[in-house]
C-alpha cells in the first residue's frame, strides 16, 4: 500500500503560499486524514528562475519545518520549469494555482494525461471548459477538484455533490464577488461614492489592480457557470449568462432602497420555473443572470457584507439552505484547496479511481430562459419634470403592460426642474417592464433614463 | 462487484416516511452517486403490528413506485420485529430513526456487530456516547453516520469533517433548536409574549407536546456535544455544558435590546482561549455554553429568525464561516439522512472499511473551562428606585469588580417606585460581573433580581 502521496504544485502567488503554510504546520493532522503522508515533492514558478529567491523561499520554508526534514527536500523542490512535475513518476496530485487560462488548461490536461489527480483554484478555465475538463479527468480515470473555484474557503463544491445530493436544487442566489460586494457596502453605509469605495478596496487588497472583471460581473459570472454546471450536470458556459456590472449605480438609489428596507448587492442568480408553476411547458427553462438587485434588509443575504460571500440556494428537499464566509484571501482559498488535496489523497490511497465522482452525472442541458422571461417585484426611478399629471402618465403606461404599482414615493428633486419619482412595482414579466420603461423614457416630462431594479423576493 | 445495496429502516415516523420517499422518487439518480442500486428491504416499526395499518402503507407505497416492482417487495417489506432487519445477511445499512435512547442505542450497536453500516438521526445516543458507538464502529470495521443529529439537513457534520479539514476551529455559535428560535423570533417582533409564541409553535408543528428539552436548552446542548466532539475529536459530554434557557426571556429586555441595535437568540457557543491570545497557560481552555444572548442586529446571526438554524465557525484559515438552514423538519432531516445513505453506500461500494473516518481521530481532550472565566461585553437591567445616587452606587459596585460602563439608558418604569435601568458593559470576566450582580442585588435601593444578557462580539 502506497504510504506516501506526492504534490506537485503550480504557482507559488498568495494561494500557492498559504496551500504550502497549510500542508506544512498541519502536515501530521492532514495525513492522517488523508490516511497517507503528504509530501511536497515540487514547487513550480516562474520566479524560481531568480536563483536568490529561490534560495530565500527555501531556507524560509525549510526553517518552517524543521521537525520534519523529509518533507521538503530542500533544493531540488524549487523549479522554474514544468516540465520537472510532469517529468517526475513519483507525483500523484497535481496542484494548479497559476490562474488565468493559458498555460493553465494545457498543464491541467497534460497532468491528467500523466495520470495524476488535479486540484485547482482556476475558475477560468474551468467556467469555459468544464466538460472538456471532466471529460479528460474520466477518460484518464483520473479525478479533477475545485472547491476553491467559487467562494474561497466555503465548502459549497461539496455541499452541491454530496450534503444537498438527495436535492432538486431550482434556485440559487450568491453573492461571489467580495471587491463588488465591499465596495456595495461602504456605498450603503453612506461613506463613500463608487471611485472612492474601489480605491479603497485595492488598497485592501481586496481588488486588482484592474478591477475591471470584478466591476463588470464577469468573476461573479464564471463562479456561477461552475456552481451552474454542478447543478445541472451540464455545462452552463459564462456566454449563457447574462451579465450587468455595479459601475452604474448610482448611491441615491442605494440610500432611497435603504430608507424602503431594502439593501443592494451583485447577485448572481439561476432561476427555475418549477414544473408545477409553469404555466406552458414552452415557458419551462432557467435563467441564469449576474446583476445588482435589492433585497429585505432583514433576509441573511442582505447582512453579506464587505468581503465576505455567500450562496443561498433553493432545494426541494432541504429547503432554504445557505453558505456564508470570505470571498477570497490567502488562507480561506487555501483551506478549500488543502481539503481537496485531502479528498485527493484518500481516493487515491482508496484505489477507487474507477468510482465515478458525483459530477460526471451527465445530464441533459436545460432550455436556457431569456432573463426577459424572468418575473419580479421592481424599484423604478423616474426623473421627471414637477407637473401634474406626470405620474398618472408613467402609471397609465405600466398599467397598458400589465404592471401594477404596489407603492409611490416621490422625494426632492435634484434640480427644481426634475424630481426622482421612486415605483415599487407588484410582480410583472421583466421583457414586459422593459418595453414600459422604454416607451415612458420616450416622454417629454422624463428627464433622465429610468433606473430599475429587481426587488427579489427569495 | 455488488451491484445492490440493501436497507433496512427501523422507526417509520415524520423522517422515515422522508426518507423513503426521498429514496423511492429519485432512486436512479441516486443510485448513480451511489455506484449501486439502493434498495429498500425491510422498514420496521412497532406499528406495523397493526395489520391494517401495514396493508395501507404498503399499498401508498407500491404505488409510489410502479417503475420499479424490485425496490420493494411487498409484504415482506414491512415488519414490526427489528430482528428482521439484524436476520437478514442481505442488509449492508441500517437506518436508525427510532429516537430516544434505548432501545435505539442497543440496536445500533448490534447493526454495527452484525457488519452494518450505521446511519442515524439520533442526537441523544451521538451526544451522551459519541466515543462508545465510534469505537464500535472501528472495532466492527464499520462506520456510522449522523449528519441529520444537528442542523437537519444543513451539511455541518460533513463541513467540519471534510470541508474544514485544514482548519483549527476555535470559536462556534450556533442556533440550534428551531422552536426556540422561532419563540424568540415571535417574541422579537412583538407580536407575542412566551407562552403565545410557545403556543402558535406547537399549533405550527415546530414543538412537541412537551417542549421542556427545546425551552431549557437541553436539545441544543445535545446539539453542540456532537459538534464539539467532533471539533476536538474527543467527547464532550452534555454535562460539560453549561446550560441555559429561553423560559424567563421578558419581552421588556426584547424590546429594549432591539431599540440599542441587538437581537436576542439561544446560542450554542464553543469559545477557545487561542494559545496567543492566553495571558498564562493554566488559564487555557474551552468553554461550551447554551445561552440567550444579544448579537448586532447587523450580524448574519441575527438575520436567522423562525424555525431556521445556523452554525457560524471561526477558524484559522477559512476564517469566519456560516452554514443556515431549516432547522428541522420531515424533508430537510431526510435529505441528511440520503447523503449519509449515499456516503456508506459508497464506502461499501469501494470496499474502503479499512480507510479511517475523519472523525475517528483520537485527541486529547481539551481542559473545559468554567463559564465564569468567559470574557464578554454584557447587557444589564437593574430595577432600582427612582432617586438620586442610585446609578453611582451601582457605578461603584461595577468598578470595584473591574467592570466598566459603556452606556446607560434610563427608561420609563413599570411602576412608580421602580425604574429600569440598562447598563451596557465594556469587557469583562462573567465570574467578576455575577459576583458584582450579587453585591448589587442586596442593596436595598434595587428592587427586582437584575437581568444580564451577554453581548456576543463575533
Amino acid at each position: 500500500m502506497k504510504k506516501t502521496i506526492n504534490i506537485g504544485l503550480a504557482g507559488y502567488g498568495t494561494v500557492g503560499k498559504g496551500v504550502m503554510s497549510l500542508l506544512l504546520s498541519k502536515n501530521e493532522d492532514l495525513s492522517a486524514r488523508a490516511g497517507a503522508k503528504l509530501r511536497i515533492k515540487r514547487v513550480c514558478d516562474k520566479k524560481f528562475a531568480d536563483k536568490e529567491k529561490d534560495k530565500a523561499g527555501a531556507r524560509r520554508l525549510s526553517e518552517q519545518n524543521k521537525g520534519d526534514p523529509g518533507l521538503l527536500a530542500e533544493g531540488k523542490v524549487y523549479t522554474p520549469d514544468i516540465e520537472d512535475i510532469f517529468n517526475d513518476p513519483e507525483i500523484d496530485i497535481f496542484v494548479e494555482l497559476i490562474g488565468g487560462y493559458q498555460p493553465a488548461k494545457r498543464f491541467i490536461l497534460l497532468a491528467l494525461e500523466r495520470g495524476m489527480d488535479v486540484v485547482t483554484a482556476n475558475k477560468n478555465v474551468l467556467a469555459k471548459d468544464f466538460n472538456e475538463l471532466l471529460s479528460a479527468a474520466a477518460k484518464n480515470k483520473r479525478r479533477i477538484y475545485f472547491e476553491a473555484t467559487a467562494g474561497a474557503g466555503i465548502p459549497i463544491i461539496a455541499a452541491i455533490n454530496e450534503g444537498f445530493c438527495a436535492n432538486e436544487i431550482y434556485g440559487l442566489a450568491g453573492i461571489l464577488n467580495g471587491t463588488t460586494n465591499y465596495i456595495l457596502s461602504e456605498m450603503s453605509s453612506g461613506k463613500a461614492g463608487f471611485s472612492e469605495s474601489l480605491k479603497k478596496a485595492q488598497k485592501l487588497g481586496f481588488a486588482e489592480a484592474d478591477p475591471t472583471l470584478d466591476i463588470t460581473g464577469g468573476d461573479s459570472a464564471s463562479k456561477l457557470a461552475i456552481l451552474s454546471s454542478l447543478i445541472f450536470k451540464s455545462h452552463i458556459k459564462p456566454s449563457d449568462i447574462y451579465t450587468q456590472g455595479i459601475e452604474k449605480i448610482q448611491p441615491f438609489d442605494i440610500k432611497l432602497g435603504g430608507e424602503l428596507g431594502y439593501t443592494i448587492k451583485l447577485f448572481t442568480l439561476m432561476e427555475k420555473v418549477k414544473p408545477e408553476q409553469g404555466k406552458a411547458s414552452a415557458k419551462e427553462g432557467v435563467t441564469f443572470q449576474v446583476v445588482p438587485a435589492f433585497i429585505k434588509s432583514s433576509h441573511p443575504l442582505a447582512s453579506v457584507s464587505g468581503a465576505f460571500n455567500a450562496v443561498y440556494i433553493k432545494s426541494d428537499a432541504a429547503g432554504e439552505q445557505m453558505l456564508y464566509g470570505p470571498g477570497a484571501g490567502s488562507l480561506p482559498a487555501a483551506s478549500a484547496v488543502v481539503s481537496d488535496i485531502v479528498y485527493s489523497a484518500r481516493h487515491i490511497m482508496e484505489k477507487s479511481a474507477l468510482h465515478m465522482p458525483f459530477f460526471e452525472l451527465k445530464k441533459k442541458p436545460p432550455r436556457i430562459a431569456d432573463a426577459r422571461e424572468v418575473e419580479s417585484c421592481f424599484y423604478l426611478r423616474f426623473t421627471a419634470e414637477d407637473k401634474p399629471g406626470v405620474l398618472a402618465r408613467i402609471a397609465d403606461i405600466l398599467a397598458d403592460h400589465g404592471i401594477s404599482v404596489a407603492s409611490v414615493v416621490q422625494k426632492d428633486g435634484f434640480s427644481p426642474k426634475a424630481v426622482p419619482i421612486v415605483v415599487l412595482t407588484h410582480e410583472a414579466r421583466t421583457g414586459d417592464l422593459i418595453n414600459a420603461i422604454g416607451e415612458i423614457d420616450k416622454l417629454k416630462m422624463v428627464k433622465e433614463k429610468t433606473v430599475y431594479y429587481r426587488l427579489l423576493d427569495i
